[in-house]
């Protein structure tokens, strides 16, 4: 089995859960008449991608120039870069917009005038706005701003104006399904505002949403023409805990080997820590921290049956993990054992390792691979 | 100059102060006889390594056993790997062992009869010692479990003990000279009294404790044979923060592009997030997250003079971060900038990024290098 060959922290890709994850979204996004444009910077791989154009997913988003550049080379032709633009690519942008169509996210006007002087081929502009993450983007209240980019964008006609563009950000603050569907209500009413108003001077405009808790729990999508969630390919403990996912959903569990116990104080050492999980937590009730939660290891992947009784992961260092055990499962591993670990943030830890394996030991790529000099 | 060749986060090694720190740790060390063997986890890097070997430096302590390869690779003969032994890695460590001499740090019995009976070269054995952290070690009051792993050492001659190892990671908490000299005092008191007690059998054993701010802060080391501190080779804010350093001795910036500013909120946006920095942070007093404090940009470095009146990272995701401002410094960006951020904590920095370049534009490489597929 594979896990008895492994010697290092490993992330392990369910592919069985990792498809059926994708088959739902897209699903449920055709049944409703609606674009979904998946946010490839959760899995950062070409293999993973080509699941989705197996489905007929033929738009995507990215989230720097280098990715979508990335996926271009492999085929997509249809990519936003939803970030935004950093005018200190402009000569990459240029070349990529030379191969594919790309999206670009604008919120000033200088910016506009650089891609309007710089760029020869045919782009999307997408306006981003604010719904209330308060991370980035225009308050949708400052008509006089929108006005103003969309009379700069006038000027430059290799540069066609795809629509407005928000990421409701706030719902990965939410724990309950009302909540997400509220925020997701709002969200889509500030952008159809939006479209009513500047439809009919840009009757081709779009508006497009996206996060994995909106995409996952609310069931009726209404007026939105497009969905760009992520988090939803993996999956993780955070989207569990918000309502999004089931535990046994989650399609990423990290490997890593036992190397200490402490009886004493019902701990375990692994092998596994901030290099490879990255640092998100959960707080707990009890006010301490989660990185994250053991699964039981099963011939060919995992069960997540137990995993709110099983031990956690209650501190990072560097290369370390400690593990809070109870009296009743502390027996369940020893140094040399392999132990296997849901992340807290799929998104981060796929990141911070660089790579995975399938569960029949098969390597999967990842853009922003590791090689160990 | 070098910043404006820049498009992407770029994290920057000004050399001299690297060399500052190298050189007053290793002056200090040396003074008093103690024997410096610095941590390799923070840099990572052949090149600086081999900075801390024109000083006379000749042991090493690493995390992992790649790392000590990597290491071995570039010549260095003496190299404790300052993690419990993983025994699902004794083919590396096996082959290791007959390339260099290792150390490693061992916990129970059965760890010991797997090295026994698989390496056939010399290797230091260090027992690792709880001096107060509580993430891994033997309580020293357990005299029977270290008399047990005495006992099964003998079993194996090519196993020779080389004395108690400890990491006093809890000064990471400490945020006073006083409290940081207690910690130290406390640590060498308790390594001091095993030597005593193992020294008749054992004439040749060592006491080695490791932390940077221990090393920083205390003026005299008193008895200790050895000292393994990583972090100081940077310095980062947490260091500062501690007291380990001043805010002009840390010796890595991130450089990231301004990519929008939000005037209502006194805020922009860097391109520069979690995949960068990492997601470690300092708690400020008003209860916010500090994620990076900004330094002026100087011909040939920057200046850390106004650091703390200077915008900070309020928040990070996965390639955003989120800078918040003063109207005193809200104007000093502009998107398309460059903006350049002191990291809260060096070695999970330099890892998630995966590379360096100098002042003047130079790589420098690092052992978990990124490429870009």
């Amino acid at each position: 089995m594979i896990y008895d060959t492994l010697t290092q922290p490993t992330l392990i890709l369910d592919e069985a859960r990792c498809k059926a994850n994708i088959h739902r979204m897209c699903r449920k996004a055709n049944e409703q008449g609606v674009v979904l444009r998946p946010h490839f910077k959760t899995h950062q791989s070409k293999i993973i991608g080509r699941w989705f154009r197996d489905l007929g997913i033929d738009k995507i988003t990215v989230s720097s120039v280098g990715m979508a550049r990335y996926f271009a080379d492999d085929g997509w032709k249809d990519i936003t870069i939803a970030f935004p633009v950093n005018v200190r690519q402009i000569d990459e942008i240029k070349a990529l917009s030379a191969q594919v169509r790309i999206g670009l996210l604008v919120l000033d006007a200088d910016t506009l005038d650089i891609l309007g002087k710089n760029l020869n081929d045919p782009v999307s502009i997408w306006i981003k706005i604010d719904v209330g993450t308060h991370r980035t983007g225009i308050d949708p209240a400052q008509s006089n701003s929108i006005d103003a980019l969309l009379d700069r964008l006038a000027h430059y006609p290799q540069l066609s104006f795809g629509g407005f563009l928000a990421h409701a950000g706030h719902t990965y603050h939410s724990r309950s399904v009302m909540e997400v569907q509220r925020i997701y209500g709002h969200s889509l009413a500030v952008l159809l505002d939006l479209k009513k108003k500047y439809v009919t001077s840009f009757p081709e405009l779009s508006i497009s949403l996206g996060d994995t808790p909106g995409a996952s729990m609310v069931e009726q999508f209404g007026l939105v023409d497009e969905l760009r969630p992520g988090d939803f390919v993996f999956y993780d403990l955070m989207q569990e805990e918000i309502g999004a996912c089931q535990m046994d959903d989650i399609a990423v569990a990290m490997a890593c080997p036992v190397v200490a116990v402490h009886p004493e104080r019902k701990q375990w050492i692994i092998y596994g820590g901030a290099i490879h999980f990255s640092k998100d937590f959960l707080l707990m009730e009890d006010g301490r921290k989660c990185f994250g939660r053991m699964v039981n290891v099963t011939d060919h992947s995992w069960s997540a049956a137990d995993t709110m009784n099983n031990p956690y992961l209650i501190s990072l260092s560097q290369e370390h993990g400690v593990v809070q055990c109870t009296d009743q499962n502390f027996d369940l591993c020893r140094p040399g054992d392999i132990s296997l670990w849901l992340p807290v943030h799929s998104c981060l830890t796929a990141d911070a390792i660089g790579a995975y394996i399938n569960t029949m030991g098969t390597p999967i790529d990842h853009y922003r691979r590791r090689v160990y000099e």
